[in-house]
């Protein structure tokens, strides 16, 4: 039995914000190649710090000495692979927490299996859209690599499915987002139409997403809460915006700058 | 027997780019490390989905399910090298074209010998400055590296070779690119300066070049309509921009509002 | 015995930079995955060209043609690390010039040991933040990774041992940045604290140094120049921005128009 989605409170993405910027979490990204760059400069802006650590030896030593683990699976390799579980073991024996974004899951075949195999390994929170959460809870779903088919909304049975399977918090993104613990759910609208046209913005978000598991209270709010940080941010800066190049700059300015004025205004309770 | 290049009419770009923007392919990019970023948000600028898979496995599931794929050897390494031949023999067996980006052709052995027996494996079309052509096609070229120390109008002769000997379009660019199949040609002015002191113009014009060779219709003018698509947006973004920094941002821009008063003013016919 | 830092004048980076503009040396980056787009493009804006070639076997073939050659280890894996030693022994029988960068040494074992392996391979300049440059003297250093928990002030003495344990010209970058031969040394002032928001600018920085070194004239001002340059150009960067994202078109922007006038200005004698 799970309880309707309300919207998250936008004092609650503040003060988890708040949260954020005192402990400057330091976030390692085992991540794609195409979206180091802006991942990490996503984190700096927000106020975290990233560190993109990838061979097995260095990523397990790693992982036990930064305040969270991010695992996208968008150009998985063999060697990544190795890394990432080395990271992974690290991160668990250390009592730090991982979150997976896995990309593309439900397109194609290996990375699938492996996806599965991860959830085996307690994620504190994992981050897709709707064909990736639904094609990872086991419920079918077609997609065609990073564009999710199905909107969010028909994904949160999915989402609530998984959740309740693996432990981990699901953020299923889209329109608007849904967070899940398998019993509560948050719903974040907002966002921006635009931000699906600038590459990166949903792997951004599993990083920040990682970054707000590591503080203390409420995993379920904290993720929620990253979720409202990136689509307030991104409705603002689609707004300024005049496309999708001059989003990006905007959109990081507005990470840097973002406060409570901002988080609480428009479709928040 | 091969004509004089004229200049390719705007019309023909704006009706590639209407198909295109409608048809949304999906392009497959096995591409350098520096330009992953920059040639995901081009595609995505312009209305078509990137997606860059890398594993052998993948590469190949993934060639068979994409509308084209794109080779470019910027950065390659064995194990890429292993990645490239799976992605075109799938591209090849599911009858989807694929493009190439000869990267420094000429300039280091090994690329340039692997190239050469790519040019075996039926690419649909290939991208390249003057001396990666003119490197390609067997005619003697001093390149260093990513630059082109010789002209387009200089390796035209070579371009119109490699289509011959390949059956591939043949794009060769610079000031004025040319575009031929070895019996047509087309010339395609615009560009700026500027887009030479920005990575990854190039590059991401090939990827472009890859998402047009899926389109139906004819083929020579579809790959000249990229190299149009591209120069005019650089165009524009040069006179807009006060430096290769600024410029970026609205090359994005003005690749995502490009439309037809713009394809068809200036140096078009 | 070593003299006192001086502060660098205004008129020796000037001069550094018009040589650089003018030679526009090919810089051969083995770099990690996060920056390699942005320092192309700060090499692209300053006048110099950039070039990533990471086979081993292409790697020493392009190290010989190349100018300079810079490594940096921010994401080091087996296979670079076999790049990276056939690189610097092509660069060394050819006479030319390599930087090392040594990003997060002291924080991670395996790196650590391999960049104390490649200091006996004549590095011409190598450029770290305080933690580095201490770790790898062998001055004890607590870092957490890219961050600096020391201030380059405090990390002078290590750079100046480190010089003259290896030969290269150290640059400890930070608030303000020391530049020590192990004997001579130069302060550079500038930059800005928004700088630490936005992810490459150091690793840029090293990839400017190896353009520098490779530059004739005196190579502890040519380093020191590289400094000056990139502190002159992110201090005015700054001013203009709104923030981190809108930092980075400023920074290419005023990088490629860098001039006298803004060399020679503010906190320079």
């Amino acid at each position: 039995m799970t309880t309707r989605p309300r919207v998250l409170p936008g004092l609650t993405a503040v003060a988890a914000l708040q949260q954020l910027r005192t402990a400057s979490p330091l976030v390692h990204c085992i991540t794609n190649d195409v979206v180091q760059s802006f991942t990490a400069n996503v984190l700096l802006a927000l106020g975290a710090s990233p560190a993109m650590v990838i061979d097995p030896r260095e990523a397990a030593e790693f992982a036990a000495i930064a305040s969270a683990l991010l695992i996208n699976v968008g150009t998985l390799t063999e060697p990544q692979s190795v890394a990432i579980l080395a990271a992974i073991h690290a991160a668990n024996g250390a009592q730090k927490p991982w979150v997976l974004d896995p990309v593309a899951v439900g397109a194609l075949g290996w990375r699938s299996a492996f996806c599965r195999d991860l959830l085996q390994l307690r994620p504190a929170a994992i981050r897709g859209n709707a064909s990736e959460i639904m094609a990872l809870s086991g419920l079918a779903a077609a997609g065609r690599g990073v564009d999710s088919a199905d909107t969010s909304l028909a994904a949160l049975p999915a989402a609530q499915q998984l959740a309740r399977q693996t432990g981990a918090v699901v953020a299923v993104t889209g329109e608007i987002d849904y967070i899940s613990d398998g019993e509560q759910q948050w719903a974040v609208p907002g966002g921006d139409r635009l931000m699906t046209r600038v590459v990166g913005t949903g792997c951004a978000l599993s990083a920040v997403v990682a970054a707000f598991v590591s503080l203390p209270g409420d995993r379920l709010a904290n993720v929620a809460a990253a979720c409202r940080v990136m689509s307030c941010a991104g409705e603002q800066a689609s707004r300024q915006a005049n496309g999708p190049g001059s989003f990006t700059p905007a959109f990081l300015d507005g990470l840097y700058h973002l406060d409570q004025s901002q988080l609480c205004a428009e479709g928040q309770p």
